[in-house]
């Protein structure tokens, strides 16, 4: 029976998922490195702002960070509480979530990388999905507290298996939209209807993610909010191809989608949405998608 | 007022498409090179059997055909009637649609490309998605004839802005399909539950047709069913990058892909259904995606 | 026996060339859009300057164009003596090497496509290598001609054999740079001594005219001079591509290098020598091959 | 002063290399796994077999062996003498280099790793090139060492860098091939007499190590001698997409060839020269490069 549970790192998506938690749990911690929002949060939605050993004594710790880099260092001196659960929500590194893993493990403690997509409306609505990868009978334990945030929850497989599942899910989500740019300028070149265009492609076979929402909602009407951070995608689509090298497998598609991210990272404005990396091809071709 | 349609080509999308157009139109002509095939039909759904030269008197006439340079060699010494619609369904090459329009407008017959997506459930409940190019007043006149078989119809520019269109289409099919199975032999290499890993994806931001439908209904259970031919797929990636040729632009995902999907074609055995483009990859690395 | 010569385009390339021909024919005719140039070129070195008409009575007639179109456009309204050979130095395609070598067939003239390499010293010095596509007859007749400005001298095939192999050598060096640079920036960012390895890769088995000549003496030195512009590999490497495409092969790497050729021409500077190319994986990198 | 010298690992290579010890070392020990080679040696040139804890009592130590995983494995429990210098020729991981001469550094080792080019002809004739990362005074004092095997010898940086410029050189090698590969074949499919046409390549701008000499000797007369394995090929491109991914650049031809390397080497015979990844090309096109 989880009793307490604690929320660490409040970005755009763990201040929403931590949210949810008073709902289910007694006692739910919450701790942020610049803590003004620790206790924001806690004003808001009546959790409590802890210092970080005091948080980790919880039944279940989620952390919510930017790299696996940032869990390895916050976890490296922590006292955590034998017998609880570490529930990382991080899009981190599969070979980190098997070295945090077995390390806790002698302390007794379950680590689970358990990334999330869905995006801030998801985390608002906890409706997020959730991919698990670790010991099964520690995700079976985490269960009550992960449907908490989360709406389809699966267990993966191993430790890492959650990390490379959605390292795969934004790898094919940059080489769907890098495509999907590359055809929207052929046929603009050609003078076709775009929007015309993408209604045909999106009721037939070539449709995506990129062509159903990414290109109409971001960059058709030239928003290209920034609700995930390009060089998060540039990221990811190293882990996917890392990923890639260790099974020794041949994946051409997938190398040759992270040099052009990494090329359109390189070249972008500070602060860009992972949509603008579009604006390299555009800048290529001095056509541009709307 | 169209009184009159002919339906040229009765492969399994133009059996299926001309079946609907009794219900519509008086007169209804269909012709096949394998004429017994016109027959079976004639006798099936009411329609009549034609000649050649009789079935081009129709005030619109279908037609689809396995390629463009069939459509061409079909057309050369036709006396088709004065006044008349040729709506062309194949998935053609938008070159030799502006040929085409251009040589029978000289005989007063407008030419307008208009390939379908839906496949043959769609061509059979008359749902099927039509990108037209090519003059907007034939598209209007047209517009009752194609409703007759298309749900989503839409005009997307000059002539062979529909083909354009269905070629990107299909190339983008063919990216999404081809990425699917690089992440998809990525993750099982790596340990992870493909088939929970998929339902993953296909609630997060890399779904995509190939993520949602072809993986799980052609791949994952063996079945590579023959609806659409991999040397057709190779045909219209093949188009596609030729249009990137003609826009002098870079479009390297879609160049790589139909490297690939050449070399898939290449390598496969005689009536592959395109899906089995992912054999090549699972040659490569000895792994099957199950 | 060849009596007259004319060379027609006295580029770069074409004006050294044109100046060996009076050593070896009695009766040379230069020939140039600007034709001031071809008056420079008679007071230089003794040949007539003639009206294109003229010139195109001599037995054997040299072109050297910027592209196919252009001796498309020159040759069309000519009234070329019968017996003439034709011998085309220009970088052209293949396919329209075979329509002009089959139209002027009709009118008793042979056509040669022998483009050139060596650039503006070997043009100077008569050391150029010519690869010839044609008819061989033709070829032993006219080969006196070609060794007038050549050296290593070769047929190597029916009509477009020649274009063919300089679009695939121009491919080639386009891809063996594009790949230096890569690998240059890569050990750079990793602190590697660039000129100390480069002499490494020269005495090795990665080695390459990019690694031997095009990188220390254009880009490490940062001269780039204007010898030969990018647009013009851009065509070549384009011109690759539609033989890879029409030979329906699979070729990725030509495919790949073609789309960054593509980029970087369009991203360049206005009179951009061919060594630039290396400027747009700079700004990607923000590293300097030096 | 160097009097002392050790040779371990007596491969294709390291057997020729450390026959030339003996003329300027007064004492020469060589160490194999196989301990017959050792002796064989010893017999042969005057060199003395020994166990591994004597040999590492030399003043310097070469070795040679397949991977740098063999190299850790085989220092991990050595008691090597202070004050030693360790030349590691291995083609290795620029990591593994740094990691080990840290290591060593704290015994009083030095490190360099220094891998060779120049093939088994280059070895017997002690004309190899040699790369040398490492501190740059163990450099100098290794330098005598280093000139008994090799001729053209450079100090490419600090630790590391020798093994990346190995590396970087191997991928430039697989990168002219696979590219001269693709130009073959599309050349042949034309019809072009690739002789010829090689002949004009390699007296113009796209020549390379692989079209002068890899097509000509191992892949035109269907040799493909093994004398480096495909397999270590695969290896090294892999070490060369590891530095372009720790370095965060962009190198789109190197992840794709890499891609095209594995598939090549996953689909190939057992003990397969590295030239004959042109066979999967081959087997695509069904085109035979000869």
């Amino acid at each position: 029976m989880i009793q307490s549970v604690a929320f660490l790192g409040l970005g755009a998506m763990g201040y929403r998922m931590a949210a949810h938690l008073p709902e289910h749990f007694d006692t739910v911690y919450v701790w942020n490195r610049n803590f003004e929002k620790a206790k924001q949060h806690a004003a808001e939605y009546g959790t409590q702002a802890a210092e970080l050993n005091q948080a980790v004594q919880a039944d279940v710790i989620f952390s919510c960070l930017p790299t696996s880099a940032d869990v390895e260092a916050l976890i490296e001196n922590l006292n955590i509480k034998s017998g609880a659960i570490w529930i990382d929500c991080t899009s981190g590194v599969p070979e980190s979530a098997q070295k945090l893993a077995a390390s806790l493990k002698e302390q007794n403690i379950d680590y689970l990388d358990a990334p999330v997509s869905g995006q801030t409306i998801g985390a608002e609505n906890a409706t997020l999905t959730v991919m698990v990868g670790g010991n099964a009978q520690a995700f079976e334990k985490a269960l009550p507290a992960i449907q908490a945030v989360g709406k389809l929850i699966k267990h993966v497989g191993a430790s890492g298996a959650g990390f490379a599942v959605k390292a795969v899910n934004n790898m094919l989500m940059a080489v769907n939209l890098c495509a999907a740019a590359e055809g929207a300028l052929t046929l603009k070149a050609h003078g076709v209807n775009l929007a015309e265009a993408l209604d045909c492609i999106n009721a037939s076979s070539g449709k995506s993610n990129a062509t159903e929402t990414i290109l109409p909602q971001r960059v058709l009407n030239r928003t290209f909010p920034l609700t995930f951070a390009l060089p998060l995608l540039a990221k990811d689509t190293g882990i996917a191809v890392d990923l890639v090298r260790q099974a020794k497998i041949s994946a051409p598609i997938i190398g040759l989608t992270q040099s052009l991210i990494q090329a359109a990272n390189d070249t972008s404005e500070p602060n860009s949405d992972f949509s603008s990396a579009v604006k390299m091809y555009e800048s290529w071709s001095k056509i541009t998608i709307e």
